[in-house]
């Protein structure tokens, strides 16, 4: 019989939905009128950027007709926003669903410049990420490698390394980039590509970059939580990606600029993209702590290979330790600040809320700026819902992922019952150390018991910090940094248990297949007449005789 | 503002699914040749009762019918099956839209006799139950009260009372029906309605019937059990309902028959109603402890009116305590055994399994047979997703019931955080004690807390029996009698807290809804330019200073 040979593990099937294309609604026509509005591009080689924030008064006006297209057309502020946040919201269960179409509109309603980014947005996506990603959001795009592919490798092949978009993809000749320190430097300078690449010491770093979204869906699935301008995607467990990136630190290219002055206290990158915060457009802009340029990479490689456009091309920032977020991609500028960024993705996204702060009252100021992700791990496999054949131990193989400085990843453990007992991966099951990256890690967990069990990880870090216990621990009003012990649910079939390998040989004599698990037996459970017999001789008493 | 006159509870609108009208696929008519099977109704006024029990081998014609029509049309045994369960599987959630085309099919294959069974069955449910009724299954009828329905009154009004059919439901003459007893009695006779209306002493208990697959939504949430012949329906909280029942106690008829021979231990009651169990009929047959004769009414009366068709008429029993399945309707035959009935009914299904029991070994032998029910309870309004308004305290109301004998439900308490802290419902705020119904039950939890918060209540017995904690505490492979704790999902809005106030006068303010609760805010949530000037000044500093 197949299923006496070894431990093995199927899929039920009814885990991951299949990557299909998403096109969005790209349908909107109106008010795209040519050379009607001022909004152009900022130069020749730099497609799909404009200077917002060199622009406020173009910023005012695209606010206003975004406001004006929506109040006429709509009956109540939220009237569109609310349908597809619900389609949204519906489809939450299945991976691979929401198209994107109120972001797309943003960009169409702003005429012939804009129009057409999210579907060439699209056509970068396809033409440079691999076929197998799931597709979080398709504008922006958001999509994440498969739980069979990411832990194939500790270094994420290119392709499959997740991708997580605020608005277009910019399209950067390198010749024409160049990137623009200014504010609180002491010696402002722009430095070209030419100039990164050969004019400082060049460093490669193993680091891995997580959203801050990594695992949403578990926080989406516990309760509904704001379904921000952002759009917060419901990824899964693969939002991060490990490469070695190439490319300049910071702190050697701000002593460059002759060093910070002293008052000095953040460094505000801007991305080339466009994004919008309640209709109004601006470049994608954030900040980090100066003390971050340390280890800051100004990166132009990413694993060997020049950025593509959709990771950035042709440079960006890689923070390490710190939310994806703060990454920013097709950097053009870096400013010294007294303060952290007002841009809104800095002071008005990525908040963390405290528990009693819901929609009924929170302020952007009841939230703190996410920098460095916690200590978090997950499953890969099995997957939920799988139905596992062993022999009393089952195979577990997953992540593990710190952020913070100074800080790694020390230990991961596996239970096979939600939490009473747990099992260390032993040192040979885990991958090496790293400062910034990830750790993979696979382990036999014993396991007798049968049917549905509820398997958890956890992972510790250097300092002995582990994972909440339950989602809710951790739940917030944004649903970022979901790091509360990952649960799956499997069918644990013990081949070694001789009612449970007669039962599969009876099975099989009859070509009847186990699954699915809900589908009732094909065959009779026992034989029937014996079990009638053994009720009629009352060996099977259920009421007391005395 | 009208928000703030008192704390009111509004529907999200995602709680029930409205009752619309199943019909179920009825168009299979192979092999429906007039006068070619010998299948016949057994006798005139009895239309819908063939008495398969009496016709071994029809039962075996039957069955070789539908195994050859399964085989010949299928590609593997169960795959129409399987179709037909994946599909209920998948539309668990959403109660109301199970269609039972397999069991209808059932009929239908076995010829003119049977076909319109199944359509007739609907159209009698049509014609006495209330439309307000959320059907669980069309074919055989389940459906169950609204969650609003059901608490309005302690005794369940005719029409809102749950139907848990296992078959047809058959139409019998009053004159035509006779009670016939038999097996281990020491003088066996026949009864007619006019006998047992007006030649016994007549009793009138208040008695609560309810479905051993009460609540079982909540098991097949956590994991899918089996989906057995019967067809386990995703009940959820209402399949339950309270009456005063008039007729004759078992014991009573027993008495008249000269009583029990010295070694009968069961007696078995015969349904007239025809179900399958693996393609082959029988009548709906189960059996009791000769105990339970004592308090089991012989029942032609609910709430004063005659048994309705639907109810089993003309005569049904009531046995308090038990599960429904053993209460059986359109009653004609009491048969006193030695032993537990060896019908399917009693003896492979509402069998309570082990937990390390499952597809992969479980045999009847492995379960016992239900018969009293545990503690429960459930939590009527608020309705799992609602946003609450109130001001301070929420009123929480539901039911609670115990079966068994001696018994009753004793205590009930409510937890506003997942079972952390519990709140007992006072004396006041719960309905009369009885030795065989349910009580009703509100009272007020003190709720500083806001946002997305766990209730969950559970109720004592008269032996200080609660409830397990969990749902998986008793989940089983038949996901039979679910009594763990019942928890819903609500949004707390406390309006006396003055930012929740704020917030809400302020959507009062620009006609901007709260709901729902995960569309985004319609205004800033605190003027932007002040709080930027704060992150500016550094007044909310995210790193150290020193």
């Amino acid at each position: 019989m197949d299923f006496t040979l070894a431990a093995k593990t199927f899929s039920t099937g009814n885990s991951i939905a299949k990557p299909t294309e998403l096109t969005g609604d790209l349908s909107f026509k109106e008010g795209v009128v040519e050379g009607a509005l001022p909004f152009k591009e900022t130069a020749a080689g730099w497609h799909g950027y404009i200077a917002w924030h060199d622009h406020p008064d173009w910023k005012e006006l695209a606010k206003a007709i975004l406001d004006a297209a929506q109040k006429g057309q709509l009956e109540s502020p939220f009237k569109p926003g609310q349908k597809a946040y619900d389609d949204q919201m519906a489809r939450c269960n299945a991976v691979g669903g929401i198209v994107g179409s109120r972001f797309s509109e943003y960009f169409m309603r702003l005429g012939p410049v804009l129009y057409d980014w999210p579907a060439e947005s699209w056509e970068t996506v396809k033409k440079e990420k691999s076929r197998n990603l799931q597709h979080v959001l398709s504008f922006p795009y958001n999509g994440e490698a498969t739980k069979d592919d990411i832990v194939k490798e500790v270094i994420t092949p290119n392709p499959l390394h997740f991708v997580r978009n605020h608005g277009n993809i910019p399209l950067i000749d390198v010749d024409a980039w160049s990137l623009e320190f200014g504010g609180l430097v002491n010696d402002p300078k722009s430095i070209t590509f030419g100039q990164l690449k050969s004019a400082f010491p060049i460093k490669t770093i193993t680091c891995t970059i997580a959203c801050s979204g990594l695992r949403r869906k578990e926080q989406q699935l516990e309760a509904l939580g704001d379904f921000d301008e952002l759009i917060n995607a419901p990824w899964t467990e693969q939002a991060l990606g490990t490469a070695k990136w190439t490319g300049v630190t910071l702190k050697t290219l701000i002593d460059y600029c002759g060093g910070l002055k002293e008052d000095a206290t953040d460094l505000e990158f801007y991305g080339a993209d466009t994004y919008f915060k309640r209709n109004k457009p601006d470049n994608y802009i954030v900040s980090i702590p100066v003390r971050k340029m340390e280890d800051t990479i100004i990166a132009f490689e990413m694993n060997g290979e020049p950025l593509t456009a959709t990771h950035g091309a042709p440079v960006r920032a890689v923070v390490p330790g710190y939310i994806g977020a703060r990454s920013v991609k097709w950097l053009f500028r870096i400013k010294a600040l007294s303060h952290p960024s007002l841009a809104p993705a800095q002071s008005e996204e990525y908040l963390y809320f405290t528990h009693q702060t819901g929609k009924h009252n929170y302020r952007w100021s009841d939230g703190f700026q996410i920098g460095g992700m916690p200590i978090s791990s997950a499953i890969m496999s099995p997957k939920n819902g799988e139905v596992v054949y062993h022999s009393g131990k089952i195979k577990v193989s997953g992540w593990a992922y710190t952020g913070g400085s100074d800080n790694w990843v020390e230990r991961v453990e596996v239970s096979p019952n939600g939490g009473a007992d747990w099992y260390a991966v032993p040192r040979e099951g885990i991958t090496q150390k790293y400062w910034h990256a990830w750790r993979l890690w696979t382990v036999e967990v014993p396991t007798p018991a049968q049917g549905y069990l509820d398997f958890t990880a956890r992972a510790w870090d250097a300092n002995m910090n582990t994972q909440p216990t339950l989602v809710r621990d951790g739940w917030n009003w944004d649903t970022h940094v979901t790091n509360s012990c990952h649960h799956i649910q499997i069918y644990s079939l013990n081949i070694t248990d001789p009612s449970t390998a007669a039962r599969l040989a009876l099975l099989h004599k009859h070509s009847a297949p186990f699954e699915p698990v809900h589908v009732p037996l094909a065959v009779e459970p026992e034989d029937e007449a014996e079990y009638l017999g053994r009720i009629e001789r009352g060996e099977l008493g259920r009421e007391p005789v005395e």
